[in-house]
């Protein structure tokens, strides 16, 4: 209950208030967005609110039905819908989502992408206005990106350990899913898979899911900024008089947003290092370290290292939980939000 | 000799020519120094370059004297001082400097802190005027942390294994400073310390040395600035209206300058991310990928993992080594010089 009205809680904020803060260029992704203009969905914030928590008790009302369809009763079905809607990932069982039917599994991987979807989009798709879903260029590369890795990722598994096509398709595909979208549920340990298999994972835990979604991390818009920017910055030393603005959604970004995804980013890094750092000084092994820092920051959960799928942080040294507890809560308000408050100018205003 | 000739092209190269081309905020740190201003350090490029190379070819004389000073041949206290000045590394012996006697290992560190300083300050230093050297920023930065981490770990090692406190002393400031700078000799191995000791040694691998030295990496002074802009962030969210700019060496730095050090950050954490990733999918395990892909895209050499401080790359696998090389020459020419190449843009105009 608590993954569900969090979850709640992060949808208003990501769509509504972040925003208006314009932390991390939140602005761009999902106010600008085609849909959400003053006109469209409704500006007001309660208003708002209101339609986005119709849409994600709609969802998790869906996957409940579906869920007990495969078998499941209510309580369970509820605690795991509760949990993918909000990507939370608890599961009520040890083995997690491992321990149910592919066919649950297959459900679970359906909606773990959808709650990684920004929300609004949902709401044009009520609508019927699929065309302007697929013109919105994260979603576009939150698809392709999330595919490409669970087909990579398949022919890996099944060339390697012998297992078959479905089962392959099946573990690299929920895995894929729940990482990129921070739910951290799981149905494989992807650790005792050979190294150039679970590095892809490991990379996935730097993307996160879509903005305005309840997904958490650094967020797939924020990566397609700074790709293209970076890609820019060429053309940029060829022509050092030109002008060349980054595209997004087909305008072109304003350099302060950029500014502020680029800070969003370094932070980002930053805070990774320094937790890394910490934890290594509190005794952890660096890949235990490594892991735990990027699962708590992008709020996923299992991590590498001995905070993998199939463990939990309870073996932490103390300092290492307390550690994490503040990572969790910096990468689920987007950094900025939780930092400002150690800012001595915040105080003296 | 390739190594000290190396070094060469390298002082001119960051010094007098990546300022001009503006690499990653480059002109900021060196040309707008005190002291390279047109009527001080002689402009032309020719001129700057002879003078360095004095100064080059002094220290090297300096050093190789002082070292046969303490029992070195002229052979190898000549090719002692060529691996130092260039920041290169590579001893005659299999254990590097541990090799030698502690006074010869405290004469290369001090060459080493040198031939990483900024070469435009051994200018003023011949000068005697040392008044304006700890005005400089960076190099007051890259003293006192310098300092602090040998300090730190001196006291950890004393506490840790029960050497004497002058080895403790002397192993840290001599892994510190290797690292800083990116020479990477050595003279203990780091990796057999406690994880909660050689971390620090890690992380100095993504630090580099000074703008204007033979070193490599990103160079404290793109971290100074990162830094100082990082907490600037919170000023600017609580007075959203008030231009607050970095300042540097006491001067607002532009937003320009800004940018390029941020873009060429980004680009550093973005290809060590591809360069591991790569290496994991060639076979190496996690450490020694991460390791092999910071200490060549750095310059430093050592790394962590099984190309630790007693290792070397020979074991690596043929597309590893491959991609190590690529990265050496990425990291020495400041990445955009290299990376350019690859821009179609670069080649139609």
């Amino acid at each position: 209950m608590t993954h569900w009205i969090g979850g709640m809680g992060i949808i208003v904020l990501s769509v509504a208030i972040m925003p208006i803060l314009g932390i991390g260029g939140m602005q761009l992704f999902v106010a600008e967005m085609p849909g959400i203009t003053p006109d469209k969905l409704h500006p007001r914030i309660t208003q708002t609110a209101k339609r986005l928590w119709l849409i994600y008790v709609g969802l998790t009302f869906a996957e409940t039905i579906l869920l007990m369809f495969g078998g499941m009763d209510l309580f369970n079905a509820l605690c795991h819908s509760f949990a993918t809607m909000a990507t939370g990932g608890f599961s009520t069982e040890n083995e997690s989502v491992s321990a149910f039917s592919p066919y649950i599994q297959y459900v679970i991987i359906v909606f773990m992408f959808m709650a990684g979807t920004n929300f609004t989009l949902h709401y044009l798709g009520l609508h019927r206005r699929f065309r302007e879903i697929w013109k919105n260029e994260e979603f576009r590369y939150y698809t392709l990106f999330t595919a490409a890795f669970a087909v990579v990722i398949t022919f890996m598994l099944f060339l390697n350990n012998g297992q078959s096509f479905e089962k392959s398709f099946r573990d690299a595909t929920f895995q894929v899913v729940s990482i990129v979208t921070t739910t951290g549920f799981v149905t494989a340990d992807y650790l005792i898979w050979p190294g150039y298999i679970w590095i892809f994972i490991f990379l996935l835990m730097f993307i996160g899911g879509s903005a305005g979604s309840t997904g958490g991390g650094i967020k797939v818009a924020r990566q397609i900024l700074l790709l293209k920017n970076s890609f820019l910055e060429f053309k940029r030393m060829v022509h050092p008089q030109a002008v060349i603005p980054v595209r997004f959604n087909g305008k072109a970004v304003s350099q302060e947003i950029l500014y502020l995804v680029m800070a969003f980013f370094l932070f980002y890094i930053l805070i990774f290092f320094a937790g890394t750092f910490a934890m290594v000084l509190l005794g952890l092994d660096f890949d235990t370290a490594i892991g735990a820092t990027i699962a708590t920051l992008g709020n996923i959960g299992p991590g590498i290292g001995g905070v993998g799928p199939v463990e939990n942080y309870s073996e932490l040294h103390t300092g290492a939980k307390w550690i994490s507890s503040f990572l969790m809560l910096l990468g689920r308000l987007e950094l900025f939000t939780v930092l400002i408050l150690f800012a001595p100018s915040f105080w003296r205003k």
